[in-house]
């Protein structure tokens, strides 16, 4: 007999999901006897739930398809909600599974009751509760095409009976995506027109416009028309060649987008948002382009993004207006302030640098290490995968997540302190896995960001209580017994000269190891 | 000129309420500087939003007046719900501040943007969002009166442009929660009736029931008619005395109450839910006293239950059923299991035996120590506090919490290692604060309850999927180090020798200190 647990599993495995991040409870205990039976389905605990589906978002950003989570009820629903926003805005799919009572035992109300779709649909595409084991097949071939089609969270809610009773005879449906719509050709020679127009343009991509091969046709149409490429501030996964065009990023300071963009005649779009403040503040814009620039919305995030910059790339060529970029990798330039205790900047040329082929650079870096991008741009192809939601805490489990998915392949984390502090969790999961993951921890032992938006606010200097929210100092984080902790190996460095080691060294040998930098 | 921010610190202080825990980010910056100017209002920082709103439940329990907390957008709230759950099943009241987008940036969806309602609605007694600043005074008096009325967590969601714009003049309104209704006196009688009956009785006692006051009254009531006395699994704060008549705590066990119950005749619960399973089992039943059980349900938890309970006092005063319960200590029983390794039981004994005067006793122990509440029962005046609504990782914050309200008093957290690693970022508050906290780090390695669970499955013994899920120990904790990481002081014991000196030394001095307790 099958149980509709055993029935998610096998539908699960049906779409090609074999990869399971879980915190399970005892409303799921059926969930987990039919995984243990299911060997072919690799489970992996997380010790929070912002552990879990953060990995499950590092997770598909690289495998490109979907991980399983296995959630318990609506606190642990509650605790993974920030990195699914995370991964809304990484436009990353996810089978996010959520165990809970028993149908018939709801309305009793017991202790770990909550209102689980209300808690889900904020982040999820697509929620449904499963009604019994005979609508599991349906659950998982809807929420899959709906994950898969619209890029985003389908949030399955797993009543304990639905789990436990016999299911009925499997229709082995398959969810199928719709396929992805291309631009229509009136907007194509709008973007076109524009490119050649002599004005100058920018080409804003976001989402899968980001991955390799839409880069080419991008870098197509950099080099055909003089347009300037652009990725959004924040990004799921950006493909990173040395033979593209290169690739400016937006800035995140207010100030500094107005002032790009103070210049630009023509935005193209494609897969992203317009320039959009990141918070408003008294007195500024929210949209941050130029008001008279021309706006020309290529593609939408869920369109097809590919065909779409091919054919735009197919209208423009012969344009001969652009300038080849050499590729190959560029040499750093030598610092004086290289010497000495380690700094931000010194970070990021030793990281672009000693970059290898083929690594995964996870950027949860937020005020350091903000030269790292453009350091980077003619390094060695690597993969650059960020924060994308604004809701910290995401480095440390996203670096378990792409090391999941990528084996062979190194992955480094660029991490903030104080977003670590939210899912340090994490680091057991890389030590549990063995996964080749080198976190360097830039600890400055503050909310950095905020003591510099508290200047903005013209508060400062702070008094008592501000410091005690923005400062991280008394007392100060011990990351290397905090890794030890976790069971991952973990070394501090105070000058340049012992982070360059400890990094070259940590290169040399599998993961996961964590570096302090203490700045 | 006052702000909006300068106006809510300034109403919540009229309130009464001068502690505020805190995550701050960009969007709360003028609430951050407005608290910078009034000092008067105590900030406390939690590295994630799981420790804010867990030290806020843990302050209102011992206060008897509720927190604010401050928390970052949607994901700030969202990882705060967990513990907001629980709170919210301790019958807790919590002013609950979510900083947002300003009023006008949210239609432009900027990444932070989330649905807060949504997200606050399953845990909230009170929403409101505030619309500017002329609605800052009414919502904090109609949100506190909700929070401290009906005993929960109201929910304030303060736009940026409600923050940072000029408020009118303050009207200096001041919420007030309506009256606690008495029980009627037909409930009132029919009780007193059953409790005269002769039947066997159990008074079943949740949420302020259990406060001392309360528990005098109901202690006359045993000793009048010689029913017993029974507190929910699960209860925010307990005032135990050994004056007090003895109250066992029903059991986590389904089969446990089952059996306590057959023999029950007369069920009168007041402040308490009627014995309901924490989850469903195939086969099982969900209400667990007998079915043909007289049920009288004295008092709500919203109720007036320390006069309800009084009422029903003086109604069966002289009964003469009764037995005298003699106050003082109990002595406790030797064990020869307690020479050599370190186990569950010897814990619970040391702990009930060298139980400091006035002490307060967190207990996320889940499986570990179940024997303290017995063994703990003749002990000296002490205040005990569960984990309430089943979302595990409340133990550590909620000790911050119970300190900070607290001082000079010694709070004792035994704690289970799964639940502790949700929210081991509460041990740096612990540190920062300075506060006198003995954290028990019950280590077995294991999500034990699940372990049992999956035994009742019938699916052990476990295959490589289900132990890669229920087992901590690959690698193990190291939680000497996590305590170090955080500036707390930890030490190991792996013996009851070495367990009983380090609590007793632990006793002698300040902490926060940490004992990692092998088992």
């Amino acid at each position: 007999m099958a149980s509709g647990a055993d029935r998610l599993c096998e539908a699960l495995l049906a779409h090609g999901v074999d990869t399971c991040f879980a915190n399970p409870g005892t409303s799921e205990m059926h969930f987990v006897a039919a995984l243990d039976r299911r060997l072919e389905m690799r489970c992996i605990l997380g010790l929070s739930e912002g552990v879990v589906t953060g990995a499950a978002d590092g997770y598909a950003r690289m495998a490109g398809k979907p991980a399983a989570t296995l959630l318990h009820c609506g606190p642990g629903l509650a605790n993974g909600i920030a990195n699914l926003h995370n991964a809304r805005r990484a436009h990353t799919p996810i089978i996010n599974v959520v165990g809970d009572h028993a149908s018939y035992h709801l309305r009793n109300d017991p202790p770990l009751a909550m209102d689980i779709e209300g808690l889900a649909r904020p982040v999820s595409t697509f929620v449904r509760r499963i009604e019994g084991p005979g609508a599991i097949e349906a659950a998982v071939a809807e929420g899959y095409a709906a994950a898969v089609g619209r890029r985003g969270v389908a949030t399955l809610v797993l009543p304990g009976d639905a789990a436990w009773n016999e299911a009925p005879p499997a229709s082995w449906a398959i969810g199928r995506p719709p396929p992805a719509a291309m631009p229509d050709e009136r907007t194509i020679a709008a973007a076109a027109d524009a490119l050649r127009s002599g004005r100058r343009c920018v080409v804003l991509l976001g989402g899968p416009a980001l991955r390799a091969k839409a880069l080419e046709h991008a870098s197509r149409i950099a080099r055909a028309t003089g347009a300037s490429l652009m990725a959004e501030p924040s990004n799921g996964r950006i493909e990173r060649r040395p033979e593209h065009a290169p690739l400016e990023r937006m800035p995140y300071a207010l100030d500094e987008v107005v002032a790009r963009f103070r210049d630009v005649d023509v935005l193209i779009v494609a897969g992203a948002q317009r320039p959009t403040a990141f918070f408003a503040y008294p007195g500024k814009p929210t949209f941050l382009h130029d008001p008279g620039a021309l706006l020309v919305e290529l593609c939408g995030v869920a369109d097809e993004l590919e065909g779409g910059l091919e054919a735009l790339a197919e209208a423009v060529a012969g344009a001969g207006k652009g300038e080849a970029v050499p590729p190959g990798r560029r040499a750093l330039a030598g610092d004086a302030s290289f010497d000495g205790l380690l700094n931000e900047a010194a970070i990021s040329h030793i990281v672009a640098e000693l970059l290898p082929e083929n690594a995964i650079v996870v950027d949860e870096s937020i005020t350091c290490c903000r030269g790292f991008f453009a350091l980077s741009d003619r390094s060695v192809p690597h993969d650059y995968l960020q924060l994308t939601g604004g809701a910290i805490g995401i480095g440390i489990p996203l670096s378990a997540g792409a090391a999941v998915a990528s084996p062979g392949r190194k992955v480094i984390t660029l991490q903030a302190d104080g977003s670590a502090m939210y899912t340090t969790q994490g680091l057991w999961t890389q030590a549990r896995e063995q996964l080749d993951v080198v976190t360097i921890l830039l600890s400055n032992r503050a909310y950095a960001i905020l003591e510099g938006e508290m200047q903005r606010v013209g508060a400062a200097p702070a008094r008592r209580n501000a410091r005690r929210m923005l400062r991280l100092d008394d007392p100060g984080i011990d990351w290397v017994s905090m890794a030890r902790a976790h069971g991952v190996d973990g070394r501090r460095a105070t000058t340049v000269a012992a982070f360059r080691s400890a990094f070259a060294d940590a290169l040399s040998r599998p993961g996961p190891v964590l570096i302090e930098a203490v700045l």
